[in-house]
């Protein structure tokens, strides 16, 4: 089994966030700075073009340690953050860049692209967890969250469907093509975001990704907006769906 | 300028209760004890079948006074709780029984009627309106919201249309074909709540009515279930929205 190997360590505002990497990978590990007892967990996953300390990541990291005190960690995806890009990344990348420059479809590409970077970012997180279980303070006891919208979502689907610690996620933006599958075996509390005038994905392929999940509870939350407005009350609602599904009580401002 | 009678008061755990009618219509207005200063008001209107105080309604209120410490009224429906069943009403409950037992679609006459209701209810509305913020402890300075699912969203939506006052609003499980034209005039910030397996709303025309609405800001929120599995985290959901945009900080447990 991998371990975390920590490599820095800061604080800020009662949060600690410490740098770690897991078989090589790079991650950080936000936790509250007085947390003495176990803590739930809450591992998310960032966007395409991002990385594990991307201000959505810091952001919603924040929240989940100051209202709720649980741990937070994410990884830096494949040819993201901190590590290198391939050749395939460049040319799929490049292709991105060229159907966005034609006002061509991004969905074909990045549909292939974000599976192709599934395929190795599920078994990172698979370590990622288990490495973290072996901390005291997290434990293999405590429930276990997933949060990641856009590329976050198309790791998280076949990760969470393969992952019986996860208890609940949250989900969103996302194309039904290659996770529809994926989704259709997983079976724990849902909420998914999508936004009504998104540029780059069809309202009927958001619906069918979320319509095949075969979640008991799952939340739809649209807003209007394109792709990359969703609004905040989002981020104060999702930390409240992991408050409710992973046992601590939160009081968040609306 | 129609007035309101009070005819009756009671309070309990914090929430005073006023019965009262309003050119006949009878209604309830749900209020802190404490309240000193003006506060901000929720208008509901209460689903098909039921009445001004059903659970569903009480229930709102209290969350909406407690967590709020804003003011709720709530009006009989025309041929609801209080209020005389007309002949054209029986009628019409007997056709949506009849369908109900044969199995039938329910959605066409649920819309026909509560068109008509709504004909006489939306006058009924404004007229409240005037008539509350005739008492000092609302005024006319304040914010106004809207809250009805169902039968309020058939009367509400034409309410709010023409409606000024309101500025923000809960509407949801209802049909496009008599409300559509009416919610391409709303501008408001808009809640609306669907429920994805709903045996008796399909979903197109559903998300077709949330589409129709002009708003800026619009949030759909959809879960797993049938029509009248609502879950009751939405309703804490309507009372975060109506505190961010009525203007009160408000703390719901999650």
């Amino acid at each position: 089994m991998k371990s975390l190997h920590f490599t820095a360590q800061s604080s800020v505002d009662g949060m600690l966030a410490r740098d770690f990497t897991v078989g090589g990978v790079p991650g950080v590990l936000w936790s509250p700075v007085s947390a003495a007892d176990r803590a739930p967990l809450v591992l998310m996953g960032h966007g395409g073009g991002n990385h594990k300390k991307h201000p959505a990541m810091s952001g919603r990291a924040e929240r989940l340690v100051d209202a709720c005190g649980f741990h937070v960690a994410v990884l830096d995806a494949p040819g993201h953050g901190d590590r290198p890009r391939t050749e395939h990344d460049e040319r799929e990348i490049a292709a991105l860049f060229a159907a966005r420059a034609a006002g061509e479809p991004e969905g074909p590409i990045v549909v292939r692209y974000n599976a192709h970077l599934a395929e190795q970012a599920v078994p990172e997180h698979h370590a990622l967890l288990d490495a973290l279980q072996q901390l005291p303070e997290i434990g293999t006891a405590g429930p276990v969250g997933y949060w990641g919208l856009n590329m976050g979502t198309a790791i998280g689907v076949p990760f969470v469907a393969a992952e019986p610690r996860i208890t609940a996620a949250v989900f969103g933006q996302h194309w039904p093509h290659a996770l529809a599958e994926h989704a259709k075996r997983i079976t724990i509390p849902i909420e998914f975001d999508l936004q009504w005038d998104d540029e780059h994905l069809a309202r009927h392929d958001g619906l069918a990704l979320f319509d095949a999940f075969a979640s008991p509870e799952k939340s739809l939350h649209v807003n209007a907006g394109k792709h990359k407005e969703l609004p905040r009350f989002e981020a104060d609602s999702a930390v409240r769906f992991f408050a409710r599904h992973l046992g601590t009580v939160v009081e968040v401002r609306a």
